[in-house]
């Protein structure tokens, strides 16, 4: 099957170009500038042309935190890999990278092969995976080699949940000290649950029991704290550390101040951290239930400051924590208890487009856009140059995009399995036109041509940003 | 004619990979996958055919900092442009941006029709020039806009050198709100020169008049202080702003402040502040005169820091100043008095070579080491995409680059017209293999073949680091 | 003649007590605690027994900042030293510190003379005088040997104001290494001038004419640049450095940040900057004049960040840079153009009042208000333990003060000569009930007793902050 | 019985003067100026009259942080209330405050009783206490309320130390709330104990047994963060809180930001850390253990950070975490196993000698000494004024200290009950002459004057710093 994309502008982290591309089965078998008539020998030979002009040729979307079927205070999350995968690929993200969860007292391995279980034949894009530690002990530690050996060297800890996820220092430092030695990294749920806890027992205990207060009950300095804790921790052992979901200015400044004294440290935000605020989470009737997720949603000033550390690098990508459950008979289970309300909001479908409009507020550049969507998680997550970039020898993971669409968001038109949408009505600029998925067209305007099981494992690499 | 460049390791800013490269004319054409078998054909058809095994396919180098044959104090520069320009071929620098110098009291175009017949027909490589701007007031104001419609955008002023190049606070402010009204950007020599002035003035009264006497009387603080000063005025003017040789721990520290809020604030340093130190000014015999430039060499201690930034893109590039003068009969003009050395140092020839010893010592990774010397200066001076890149569409300016040769500094083999090398005897690891120059190889195995004239001025956009 | 207080409360800076006081002469012989009995003694053999039951003992106010009888623009500030020092007493205050003013190319010591001359014999209350130095010259510098053999060691300098009373950073170097080279003491008026002038032209071109427009010609980033480039310069030097009427955020970050280091930095605020804002220059009907002074009175928000700075002990105490200019034909002078309003507001009467509204509203505590408005400025300019303390030994220059008392600010009663208050109507917890200046009773419920001639020049001390 | 002393130079905070000081039955009755020439008077009366010409009239040293006959591990430190304030006596000191110690399961009440059964009757001078909370929940947190109100307002946690004394964020939190909502204050040894036990085991695995090992494994980045998360959970609760023996620049620096905002927190430093460092901990045969203390003595560079920190305030005041354990028996028990050398050094009788080198050699000034020996302690933890001054109505606590004379350190001379000098050898500029408790005698020429049940203890206000 060989394909040229011919025509269109392609993005990568360093500007723009036009650019007619060959895809020559799974791979990216050439570029060539339009001026050269190359891609005209091409397109003679090819099975299909397509016509990019006046549209942005982008790498496939990476997503680096989704959390597919993951089982959570006794439902899971309503996207299956089957399902999730498939509204990740109409939204432009042809790799998501999921966390294996291990349960306490089981090995990592055989989590490893439960999730492998899940996953394998149903994802209609690629997909890699991080682990999940909630075991900390020489077993679990000397596990953490075999999973880098197999292509997952991301191993995620909590300084939240206690008594479910929760890691001590003292356990975060030996996974740490795991990491500096096989040069994998740790990424953190930066949040100080033992203070959270008193303070959701505490508002409980007061009758404040609305979804409200599940912001409340978890200050933006809590998560700060827990940062730069979790930062104190990695310069004490050397190792590179990762933030997930940063939802605050004082967790930023935290980052920021690592990141300019040189040490490996990394974080991600998530487009309901730039895009909402604790005041939906007060909405009434309940419907705040709909954007509980933890870190909470913040006070709306925090947004400008997320935004401006997309733009410094202080935050080095977006991702979604993808974690959909459904308003009616999951969220509800916390009605009356906000601490019973299962914690996450759907968002693989949406990344993407939301990030786009970054772009056209001016708040971020289009190579910034490209680069915190898929060229930075590649290089994080170890899988550049395979994905990432548009360019020969990468595979075939490609969104044509237009810059120009028109398209409103709702959860009567969203392909996630969620019965509701975090941002309902929301009118967007820019809309995914085209999608290759190593090589296969599998969103096109025909609608949807993927299938579960093409997406394949990807082994990782370590982390390239490393020095 | 048509070259292919087979079997290299393509490197840009986010990585490497294997690709092979097709050179039609000036124009780098396409990039085709090795397995894609494509340059099969292209050889077959090719004038040429370059064997890159084994060495790195790099974007042409861009000096964004040089001064041939600039006059100072009496004397110039001992590089031309012909000179100068074929000893940056040499060392796979396949573009310079030169300053124009406003004389008080001229004009900013007649500035720069003398030195575009300066240039003219010298080059043998591209150029474009920047502007220096020494006299503030409504006629040059206007002729800025002049300036940027003839491609040359950034406007150097001096916040030393009083009674020559200084401007004083308020007519920076002046320029930085046309620069802020145009989207140009104004660079500066950040050092307190008012006050440095006194202390070079009571050094000479006191006897104190070595060479190492022009570091001790220009002190890092003063750097630091007149960084955070421009830094100031930018943010009040809302102009962006580029400090030129910053050279300190002090500088570096007001610069990473500024960017972490988000302002377009920008920095470069030079291979000499990484690799030199206020220890070579202070070599006996008038050795240090070698060593004298503006800002200073520093402490060795600020290497560290400087390193770190250029990690950090606190620094986001390195070019040269490159500004010779021979040490007989130029530097000694101040033998016995210090303040009468030209100020400058040799550079333009060793800058890709000598960055390439910090990937070698793992201070910046390979990548970087490309973005520093091609991508991030293209982006900068806003050349991107026509230079700065291995992509279809951009002009071939090319460097194979051979990371296992080695080779000694000296000026005895050097090319620029300079009497000493400040690097003497330095022992380099990696050594430029072949140059392109739009599209024409001027420098390989049998040596330069090169011409004056083929370099052509470059008309640049504006700054592509902007939001 | 001998006084005694009884049953009041001493405060000082640490905290407050009951205590009787006996003053004998000028100067105070002795405290005892009430229930020694001492007193009994005492006051069978005194002239008068003040009763202070519920009422504070206080050392007198030092005003360490006033420009009695000040040339300015062609006019002069309308209070003489007789008017001034006497209003002074009436609020508290029994010791000012005036500015002797040199005129460029007159000497230091002529300037002291002429001062002396208009002070001598005028005065209320005891007074120091610091020297503003215009002209930096070797012979200047000479002279500032002498005028600190004469108890003049504080020397203020100007980075705004040019052709008037602006000093380049070369002069201001000169002149802190001759303060490091005498222990002596430099004081800026931190404003970068040269800036500011720009955007004042551009307002008047622009036919910006009003008061209000003195304050947005003179941004807060430019007094903060100002104060953190002669913080540098002290830090070159290795002098101390003393920053006058500090007024905004940015310039008290720079001082916070200095004094973090140990670095020898102090700054004063003033009572206009604590309690009025920009919006009281924005006035209309020309109103706003009445607030024009430099530093231009600062967006409301500066207040908290002053309180702030206080309690810090970032800004060591506060004066009132007294300045007043009568509104109708002073002031009016810059009716249709800003630039022409004579700088300076009164206040000299109310700073003690106006602070202990700061105690009321819990801003600061009982102590920090004494140091602040006495003891500080007795040990920053070289007159404790003479000044600033209720202790055996000191002067009798004792305030009591009645915190319960209730007055109203307005310039028909206040003794200031200026037709105007910049406090207007405002109504104030806590009053002046009686007052002593060296041993005599200047001020209590029967009103002024006071007379001018009773000051006396008082030649200070090095400051005793400094290590 | 009624005591002059007269030509002394009394010290407080502010600075120094000549004064007479009356001391009737256990309050000081009077001051007055020698001029006055009422001491004649007294004197003529008094049943002693001590002449303090050339030597300081100081207010007793306060040592805020003691630990007398405290259990430890099995074994107890080495000096009981009799014997250890004997020893402060000695060396000037005149107040300790002594940490009550909750073992798990007790009541706070019981344990106060406790404590106050080991000192009634014991001390040679007065004394306070604190109480160290090992446990929280709702009976202990209802108790502080009855500790406050019977005088103890301060309680200590612990960050290090799991399974013994360690406290969990939460728990710090419930208590903070309760300091909040009392006006108390939470004391903090902050250390990350849990990550610190973690690098204790692998140590001792490693066989990495020797006393400089405790230093190794409890290095200053984690007490900086112990310090930084303590501060945050100050601030989610809005309660003041108070470092204790802060050892590291890594600590300051947080405790430093934290209070440029305003918030109230504070710190104090012992001497061992500004005269003692890591390299005494490595001495061989063992002797190391003679330095073991938690937190460890640091690298040298460090010291002056601390001295830094006294001067600017951020560190409040200087206590001496006296905690003695002999070599021989106590220290021993660490043999082999350096986890199980007892913590704790000796120090109460040379704090304010040691202090006074740092006069001596220009570390701080003669009035900071005093104010952070005695004066500071009196306020923060509610003694003040009857503590920490010398004035009228204050308890008679007066050391009269001779600037001029030298002694050397020794455990062959000094008082404690400890086998070993952390000092010994050191020779020292000045020496306490003569001291009184509460206007008795307690130390001079002649020797030791005072008695076991002189002392008596102090029911103390809330801390006097907070507003």
């Amino acid at each position: 099957m060989r394909i040229v994309i011919r025509n269109g502008t392609v993005v990568n982290t360093t500007g723009a170009s036009k650019a007619d591309v060959l895809v020559d089965g799974e791979r990216i078998a050439a570029l060539a500038a339009p001026e050269s008539g190359l891609a005209d020998g091409w397109a003679a030979d090819a099975d299909r042309v397509i016509d990019a002009e006046g549209k942005y040729v982008l790498p496939g979307g990476i997503d680096g935190h989704t959390h597919m079927e993951m089982p959570f205070g006794g439902t899971s999350s309503s996207d299956t890999f089957a399902t999730g995968t498939a509204a990740a690929a109409w939204g432009g993200t042809t790799t998501i990278i999921d966390f294996a969860v291990q349960a306490k007292g089981t090995s990592l391995l055989s989590t490893l092969d439960k999730w492998h279980s899940k996953a394998d034949g149903q994802c209609a894009i690629d997909y890699g995976f991080h682990m999940i530690v909630s075991d900390v002990n020489d077993g679990t530690l000397k596990e953490m080699e075999t999973c880098i050996d197999s292509g997952v060297n991301t191993f995620k800890m909590f300084m939240a949940y206690p008594g479910v996820f929760y890691a001590t220092d003292g356990e975060i430092l030996r996974a740490m000290q795991k990491a500096r030695e096989t040069g994998s990294m740790v990424m953190m749920h930066a949040e100080n649950g033992i203070a959270i806890d008193q303070l959701v027992a505490q508002a409980l205990a007061q009758g404040r029991t609305d979804p409200v207060q599940h912001g409340l009950t978890r200050p933006p300095e809590l998560e700060g704290e827990a940062t730069s804790r979790a930062i104190t921790l990695a310069k004490v052992t050397g190792a590179p550390l990762y933030i997930v979901h940063l939802s605050s200015a004082q967790a930023l400044d935290a980052v920021t101040a690592a990141r300019d004294t040189g040490q490996n440290v990394f974080a991600e935000t998530c487009p309901q951290y730039l895009f909402l605020s604790i005041d939906d989470m007060a909405k009434p009737d309940f419907e705040g239930a709909k954007y509980v997720a933890s870190p909470p949603l913040r006070p709306r000033e925090h947004q400008a400051e997320l935004w401006r550390g997309l733009r410094t690098n202080d935050l080095s990508l977006v991702s979604t924590d993808h974690c959909p459950f459904c308003f009616v008979e999951q969220k509800e289970l916390g009605r009356g208890d906000f601490s019973k309300i299962p914690n996450g909001m759907p968002g693989v479908e949406h990344r993407i487009d939301l990030l786009h409009q970054g772009v056209v507020r001016g708040e971020i550049s289009l190579q910034r856009w490209v680069e915190i969507s898929s060229t930075a998680p590649a290089r994080m997550f170890g899988l550049y140059p395979r994905k990432g970039a548009v360019q020969p020898g990468s595979d075939a993971d490609i969104v044509v995009y237009d810059p120009a669409a028109r398209q409103t968001l709702s959860a009567a038109t969203h392909h996630m399995n969620v019965d509701y949408s975090a941002y309902e009505g929301m009118e967007l600029v820019g809309k995914v036109d085209t999608v290759l998925s190593r090589g296969r067209v599998v969103v096109d305007a025909d609608g949807f041509h993927g299938n579960a099981g093409h997406g394949q494992f990807l082994e990782r690499e370590l982390s390239q940003y490393l020095i």
